[in-house]
């Protein structure tokens, strides 16, 4: 599929600056692009990379002054406008067919409503309920009683252990495991442990994703709770009974230990830590690598190790770049009272020579 | 089910102050429980939400004083009764039943002993031995001439390659790895690497608990080695020669480097990495985060990065949050002396002018 | 399969000090290895367990000076020569044989070259174009209009998802996902966050090798790139639109945020984070743990977090270990200046005595 940069032009409602009748066949980022793909400038920041691109067109603001040849296609959100562009230029999106396949081992009496799709060999297990239009692709396991809502998608090689449950239009991408054991153990004397028997569920809610070989552990009783909205990355790590409120933003590789609760819309950057037994307050921020091992108020930004206001954690770091300048001060500062002493000796000596 | 809270009271030996007919049906945490839960309070952290709880009844220790309204259970061990109770509302435990489901794909030469359950679309290579009792849940690979000890679980989707082993009562979850290649390249004078073979292998202890999505590679040569009832949470990478020893637990998403020795009994807490070739000592304790990068002495807790004895860590972290009062100390410092050094001066210059 | 120390010393060109009649069945570590194992001395660190080993034989360089009573077998490169002898006591390579198994469900129009082999359960998606002699293990799912060059590996149960392309002679390990969704989002006023369709694809290059249970995220639009040569551990995570150019090392647990670049021969140590939208210069090295959060200029060594240059993180890191040293001199200070003030007042209040 191919049209001329005023035929892109019309579609998006640009202004366009330049000539009109270049082919475009695809978009591609600036640093990427090829005469044939067209391109967009949002963020200033890649200014230098716009005036060396090769795109045959760029997607640009209303006000932005950017030097290139290229002809330039004005509006008022680039973002907005070139992810318009691209959706008409991306291949077909795949969606797996509803009916079940035939190596798919599907439980007589499990429930599946209609237009559910289940691909090759997934497994589920008696008394499980699939809501209508849901997508269940191959290699995933939904185990005994496990209830999962409409319009959901769960991708290849997923896992949902016994009993857990699904709301709706939730996606879970490959590999993510929700409902394995929770970590925990009786300690005897000699310091060896026994399995306590985690007999709770993981219940995740609606309009949820969860990204790539995630794991969610069941809670020892009760439930483990991923609310409303909630947007998981890859490779994060939520243990037993933890409960994430509506609208929680998990970026990749964050760890939760137990029993910890992360109010709603708070935002935990990447690879975060979050220690057990704790509350992470409402509309709060937790910066990359970030190691929570107190509660953190809400509306708050917290940063470092352990997590502390990040002003506070800035200005530390700060502190402590400018360290050897406070031990060069403290050093003249001993040879200039050392200097003084000597004088003050001195005079003394002086005056009491002078006396003498 | 459902019973008495009288009837609980007597299965569980508990003492009960108040009144003994309401209907429990289920468990719940405190901020969760509904009027037909019992609930209970082990960690006093948690009374304000004693005080607050729905809960129906409460187990709670013998002498604590709980401001709440709702019955109270008194035991000696509150969290060991209400996991007693817990298990007998849980709903019944899931087992794959012994046999081997048609959709498995089994080497006619595997041995598989008494007992032992296969699931849909497991696949079994050539000269596997399974002991008695195991279950191999759907999806799982269990690689050529691999040995699974007795009464073993291997959850969905967990991967055994070829040649490792594993010893008895063992449990992985769903989606981990074990006997991946190791990391190990030759790298020539332009920076390019040859991938050196891995031939060893991975050999897994008895009573072994390992969580999901975990990765752990085989050796370079001879054997990566997990030892006997060592636990280890989720998302957790042990590289290839490692040995970690007995009774050792790793919390999630602890990262452990090529040949370096976990002595037993040691416990890593969460995301802490350990660099390469080296020993961290029996009985110690890394705290969650931190970075190993010197051998740790037995019975020590180390925490921070680079890991240090946690009293020193601790204090740095508190000089480091000091500092700007250092610093305003230095300034008086250099304000007051500055004042001094004049008054010497003029001092002198009054005498210059004396003598004079 | 055995050998007299003599006929391995042969093998290998080793001039050798002791007996050579002992028979070797095999090899391991220093430590593990018994009187029927060879055993290698590389690293000058272990020579205290050289001294103590059992191994029947050992493989050291032509210069080292060993205290043990055990054969000595000097060679210039000892690694070398140990990899040579240890691959002929490994047991066979395991290979999936070529062909498709019956279990596998291959879409008619894929493509398939000579000599491919492909496991069971293994599912292939219509319009897929699969490499000569590329291997696809037990459980694995190759997408809609994946293309896989040859003679590549793919362990059990890796998915790589719809239009995502990999080169020739690139291995990937068991669970890892290749092409999930990117994590972005649009958020509206209230917090709450709508899906931005994730098109792009993720483009894998030749001779790259891929650690288990990684994830790497297709492009929002264009693509994710992995370079020729790129060698990446375990539970790795890739954002979406990162370019991984040719050559770079990520240990495991690395996580890159989204659009950033690595540039060629960078190598990022275990568990380093990178913020997005920054570029990794070319032959830079980042130490574990590190947390990036800025660019890093090409032939630098970076460490720390935020990561900085490394002298200059180690000097933070020691400054700080320092600091109760710096607080006592400051001390000092206040109390000599003290002293010294009350001195200088004395006399003055002498000086005015003695005027008066």
């Amino acid at each position: 599929m191919q049209r001329t940069v005023a035929e892109i032009a019309l579609e998006i409602g640009a202004e366009f600056e330049g000539d009109g009748s270049p082919i475009i066949t695809g978009v591609a980022g600036l640093r990427e692009a090829h005469p044939t793909d067209i391109s967009f400038l949002a963020n200033p920041k890649y200014k230098g990379h716009a005036a060396k691109t090769r795109a045959g067109a760029l997607v640009v603001g209303k006000e932005i002054v950017v030097e290139c040849s290229t002809v330039l296609l004005r509006v008022s959100n680039p973002l907005e406008s070139f992810s318009r562009i691209a959706l008409k230029f991306a291949p077909p999106s795949v969606e797996l067919p509803a009916g079940v396949h035939p190596s798919a081992v599907v439980a007589d009496n499990a429930i599946l409503e209609g237009g559910v799709g289940v691909g090759p060999n997934v497994v589920i297990e008696p008394g499980a309920r699939i809501g209508a239009r849901t997508r269940i692709w191959a290699g995933s396991f939904v185990g005994r009683d496990v209830s999962i809502g409409q319009d959901c998608i769960l991708y290849p090689n997923v896992s949902v252990r016994e009993y857990c449950t699904i709301g709706d239009r939730t996606f879970i991408h490959n590999g993510t495991v929700i409902g394995s054991d929770g970590f925990g153990y009786d300690v005897d004397q000699q310091g060896e442990r026994t399995k306590i028997p985690q007999i709770g569920i993981a219940e995740v809610g609606d309009d949820v994703e969860i990204g790539a070989n995630c794991t969610v552990d069941r809670a020892r009783f009760g439930k483990t709770r991923i609310g409303n909205g909630v947007k998981i990355d890859n490779l994060v790590m939520i243990a037993h009974n933890c409960v994430i409120e509506d609208h929680v933003v998990l970026v990749a590789q964050v760890g939760i230990a137990g029993s910890t609760i992360v109010r709603h819309h708070a935002i935990l950057g990447g690879q975060v830590g979050v220690a057990g037994h704790l509350v992470v307050g409402e509309y709060s921020a937790i910066g990359a690598q970030g190691g929570v091992t107190k509660d953190v108020p809400p509306k708050t930004f917290y940063s470092g190790y352990p997590a502390a206001p990040h002003a506070q954690a800035a200005r530390m770091q700060a502190d402590l770049k400018r360290l050897p300048r406070l031990k060069d001060r403290v050093k003249k500062l001993e040879s200039e009272l050392k200097q003084l002493q000597e004088e003050v000796l001195n005079k003394r000596k002086d005056n009491d020579f002078d006396v003498g």
